[in-house]
């Protein structure tokens, strides 16, 4: 359970950071889509490290093999397990960091947990896990694409308070693409970049905010007690690296809202109501309403950073951690592709349970 | 699935805002843990409406029966079966919404799920459901008291803006339920009071924050990946009615912060490493890491609201929403029980979750 | 977990056998389905102690309430909670027992795993418990009535080693029920009610067989690896008080033939390939190929004996067991529903699970 | 779920028995378990095609990778992923079955279900699937020696009705795996070896039976209900390939007994009562009793045969299915160790859920 999600459009990844392989199990997805390893490879190329001198220079490839449940290009409905070998595995690289705990990793919680961890590397904890997610989702993408045309777009919000001003409704793809920082406002995406390198320079790192639509979502999807849709949403983005903070259409601003501003009111439309403000996120009561799903993902700085801090040993001893080698100052461009990768793996599986009871 | 939660300690809600009863079933609750009736209606009443003049006035007493699953004053291991009368089924007073969609409720997104929905009521999307939550929820905190001395609070931390000064390590049980708001600062009880008071003639709703904290919370719960606690906690406390937003420790706050600034240094204690300061909220990479659990969920201003809304009737023709009857201008005070619910279910599955693979 | 089962057509079956009341919950039926108790009823009415001289004479009416989850006698797609009130709660009548372990019952290994046992009855081991998944069932044959036409039926196909002959394409459900053994072969009935008496008059017990069929299965249902159909059916049937084995198809008979006998021969068909004989039992690779289902359960006889017998107290002490009070002679007859109640349970969810994915 | 099993052991298998490779994950195993890829390879070893005459002769090393979850030789509380590449991917051997339904195979309910499939090989109902389980089933059976001192062992018991004279209290794997029939009666060996080679001569093929036993198995496995252990145990059996029965203690054979001969008696042992026979089979009422667990499984002869069978094409025309290549006239030697593996699985996981709610 630990390492799996979903309950029709099952998830199972595995892999640490520092060991053979990494990579996940589509279990459930329908047969006959298309499928190939190039439709992985372009979401995994999007996540990996290296792409531009603002993210970890880690030299990895991360090339994708389909090891099962395709045949000639299609879905066969069996398992689809996919692998990434890891081949920058410098464990000497971490061997000062084995007999302390780093602030603000999972070094001492896994320990306390396991009561061991993988020497080398976060192990599990690693952002390295995400790849069996991006590779799972990129099927999701395939499935939702293909059977309702629902399209999912992320792209970074804000970085250390900077904070671009874009449109949820028009965003593109490219937009998102053009800059290195995955910010679609060029303006901001100016100021970002001077941030993050100001920050690279200075030892340290910067948090910031991820936003997503998903568009032609029908309505719905998602279930009215535990599994509401913005729940399931929630589960999903929480469980990436670093972040701290989720929001569902108004968010925390709903707070300082009253109910008369707040609600959403229903217009006729040709296929059902339509709200004419979308306070609501895409979701009323846990359930899509055929509103474009909006959400927005907290990410604290990154752990690592190139500064002394203070911190204890295995054997219980305070001590420093000196700084050494590369770090990435800011995973922000980077959890684009993550965030993306959590809601479409939840989409993918409310299409699925949908599909299963709906009326007639 | 819809209606369940919690791999080992597993809830199931059923009931209908006004069908014949509300409540639950927990399966997986340990034996031999005292528990009575007394025990589950301490939280029912913390959660009922009619309580003050600040909450809903429909009356009901939400007594509970407890079906099965406890013989002689304890848990047997089996499935506990709860049952809460409804008593206060005037569908009457819900005829004329049949007809149309209450903007901001799942009225229309129950029909797009399901081609149908309860008549009279929100159903399951009432916040009535939650019954069964805090009921389950009573047994949870039994056996997180009884098996490892973890204590779940929650308080109201805003109302539409006006912010409470609130100690998270010291604040008490007896300040929280002191006023009627649930506020724990007086101060900001007051004018919480008076804005709600304002709302209720204005005849509209107010949102808020509610905070939570978790203490004494052993080191090693939760899961390094999709199961992270921040995760199940967030997933939790989302799936409640009528929120939009969650953070744990620094939540939103952190995309601000550098990383200097925002890790928590490490220092010896006498059973493994403390930190000095708790941006991490008490979860670092998904696992507790024995400092104090601390999260914020954001509720957006109730629903309903007793203004006329434009909105659509079942036949897809524009029309007006009258608003009759009485009206509840702010769940604050009721939601801090739900979300101590939340967060008890999560910690009591994943207490048994660690159980089952602890080291040593 | 311990009290649930299916994945998408999921029901918790709840209560003690000496308790308030005995039910279950059914989360995950799809909305819109025609459902009334008088349908829960003529099911439980089939299981119900004291239908005829030949089963057991406890005293309950088993009067089924449908608390939640149906509205205007149609389902709401939201859980079915359902009670059956206890009423012969006769607990003195078990005090000798309380004291020691009966024989072949689950009182040892029910302390063994929680420590502590229900006083009185059987608790959960107790066949009382099996009226949550009759009424389950109930709910499972409208499902697949409505939705796809199939048809369970089972019957007794032997007592003792008496064995009946039964054409299992063209027996009903007049044929099953016109007798109280519920064995469809006057001659066989004759000589099972027979043996039944002779039982109870020696204060002894009977075992047998069950068959059961399910026609008009549409190909395709079933997964292929761990939830092979038989696999599930196996686990539902196994899962019933007494079980012992369970064939589907030519079952432990196959180890004779050879794979030239064995095999089944494929013909065209209307709707694709149909097969000369049924040796499969109408599955193959664990997926319903369109044949009638066909499976046997074996039952062993009744624990409950009217005879001394060789135990051991809670305090670890030889002693003896004196018969008290009335006795079941053979389960067979109410041991039909039952059987039903498993296959029907089964098939519901992966006729849901195979909505969900369906080509085309 | 379709290729998962297990709730807190939980493995996942996936693979082709012609694609690029098989394997599984095995997620919830304990950390600091010692575990190396000998261990796993010692059982595939035993499962692999080709160790004598007796079975097919299909060219596969079966080397297994530990992808993950390991390091420095001991398990790390992650998923541990396993991989077997597929060397003998001969798919033209299969061209000419690509576009008929070969009888009593999986070829036409997979393409009534997915509406594709594999064209070569078995796909998923390929008995080639079941090497993730005996690698998982590997990892277990460490997790039970280790933490509990469980014992599993299987012989083969007959083979078309050829029954072997075995004492399951003392029968020991020296024993089974003494002969290539792994039946340790040498007198039933050597007739079995007969009956095979002649049915290998004639192109058929013989089924037989599987005993297992579990030795040393502590009471309180298991759960009451739906997950009764003889009800998993049933499962795991009938998702093997080409099982169609499954008995647990006096099985089938209770069905012809009375109560009084039936019932296990009680007397006081050193830890608890203990039973002076064993119809049981090692569970009472689903929870073991802390007897030896005894089950046996029935397997149908192989439907691979060398002789031309009537069929049908993928366009509904009648046709004969000629015998071409080598086949598998008994494939009872290689289900020992695959009914081992589904046993283990089962124990594995009621062990580590008892750990989760063991009293005291």
């Amino acid at each position: 359970m630990a390492s799996s999600t979903g309950a029709l459009f099952r998830v199972t990844t595995f892999g640490e950071s520092h060991g053979g392989a990494v990579g996940c199990v589509v279990d459930g997805c329908p047969p006959q889509l298309e499928l190939s390893e190039d439709d992985i490879q372009h979401d995994l190329d999007r996540r990996r490290p290296g792409q531009s001198r603002l993210v970890t220079q880690r030299d990895e490839t991360d090339t994708v093999e389909i090891v099962s449940g395709v045949d000639a290009g299609h879905t066969l409905g069996s398992p689809i397990a996919m692998l990434v070998r890891n081949k920058d595995q410098r464990s000497g690289a971490y061997d000062h960091m084995a007999e302390l705990y780093r602030p603000s990793h999972a070094d001492w919680t896994t320990e306390a947990k396991y009561g061991t961890r993988a020497v080398a590397g976060g192990g599990r904890a690693s952002a390295r896990e995400t790849i069996g997610r991006v590779a799972a989702a990129a099927v999701a993408r395939k499935l939702l694409a293909q059977q309702c045309g629902i399209e999912v777009l992320a792209w970074v919000e804000s970085v250390h308070g900077i904070s671009a001003t874009v449109d949820a409704d028009t965003v593109t793809l490219d937009d998102v693409e053009r800059d290195p920082t995955r910010c679609p406002d060029p303006e901001a995406a100016a100021l970002i970049t001077e941030a993050i390198e100001n920050a690279r320079r200075d030892g340290d790192s910067l948090g910031g905010v991820v936003s997503c639509v998903a568009r032609s979502v029908p309505p719905g999807l998602g279930e009215p007690v535990f599994d509401k849709l913005e729940a399931d949403l929630a589960r999903a983005v929480m469980s990436l690296p670093a972040t701290k903070g989720f929001e569902i259409g108004s968010g925390f601003g709903a707070t300082a809202m009253t109910g008369r501003e707040h609600n959403d009111p229903f217009v006729p439309g040709p296929d059902g109501p339509r709200t004419t403000t979308n306070n609501s996120g895409g979701v009323q009561g846990g359930i899509t309403n055929g509103e474009t799903v909006l959400l927005r993902a907290a990410f604290k700085p990154t752990a690592t950073i190139a500064s002394p801090q203070q911190t204890v040993t295995r054997d219980g001893e305070a001590t420093t951690l000196e700084a050494k080698g590369r770090h990435d100052p800011c995973v922000l461009p980077r959890a684009v592709p993550m965030v993306e990768a959590a809601v479409l793996l939840v989409l993918a599986d409310h299409w699925l349970r949908q599909r299963a009871i709906a009326p007639g």
